[in-house]
């Protein structure tokens, strides 16, 4: 009886242990995702006031950061481990997981359309960048709007 | 004298205003470092597992994250805005500023590195590879060692 309570005891003390890994598992998923997309935004909202004329157009800037975000669109996927939706910190709906191939297909859009911008960046001309920024933004709007929740 | 005392309170208010605006500047400046730092090491972990044989080598997967972490460590040096040492959230040394020249430099020697890193992973060979990784984690280490505040 003592050897099935310790037995009992031991199983417990794994599974709560499985939990608690599993759960920090998903804080991690949540947390490099979130880091991904902060990342993003720094460098996203220079280079919208650029376009909004708020702060002077910077072309060896604007580059390096339109490069940036192409770079960065690459690697937030992983972070969408299913079952994240509700962990602190995130701000997924859970829609990303019912729907994932409209979601995955979303960001990959993102990642197109910041590729084609980081390749007109390059060549230095604001009113050629502009459309295809905003082709960024509605990217990401696009997303957001269906999969992001409200701050 | 109410003249003066609607001055001496706007001046209050503006100065107020001020340091509420800079201190949200510096949370910012922060933030956005932790967070590539925060991405870098996400990527970098199963790197390291790859390297001690703890998980499977798996070319593809090493030559993508080294690949992420030669961009990523072109990107934080920004977010080193002066006098954030205290911020919260921040795990920086104020000895970065009083430094400057040498922090730069050892973030320098990550970017060449990394890139290093990201040129050998491309060819798949984890003998080729094991140095060069620990060439990395020296270049990690040697900035952590003297400008990162102990977890």
């Amino acid at each position: 009886m003592q050897r099935k309570t310790a037995a009992l005891l031991a199983g417990t003390l794994l599974a709560t242990g499985a939990a608690a890994h599993a759960e920090s598992e998903a804080e991690k998923a949540v947390e490099y995702r979130e880091s991904v997309f902060h990342v993003i935004g720094h460098n996203f909202m220079p280079m919208a006031d650029m376009v909004k004329g708020k702060i002077d157009y910077d072309a060896e800037e604007f580059a390096t950061r339109a490069e940036r975000v192409a770079q960065l669109a690459r690697m937030p996927l992983e972070g969408f481990v299913e079952g994240t939706a509700g962990v602190a910190g995130s701000e997924a709906k859970p829609g990303i997981w019912s729907n994932w191939d409209d979601f995955r297909g979303k960001l990959e859009d993102l990642q197109k359309e910041s590729a084609k911008l980081a390749k007109v960046a390059g060549k230095g001309d604001l009113q050629a960048i502009k459309p295809q920024f905003m082709a960024v933004g509605k990217a990401c709007k696009s997303c957001h709007d269906e999969y992001k929740e409200e701050d």
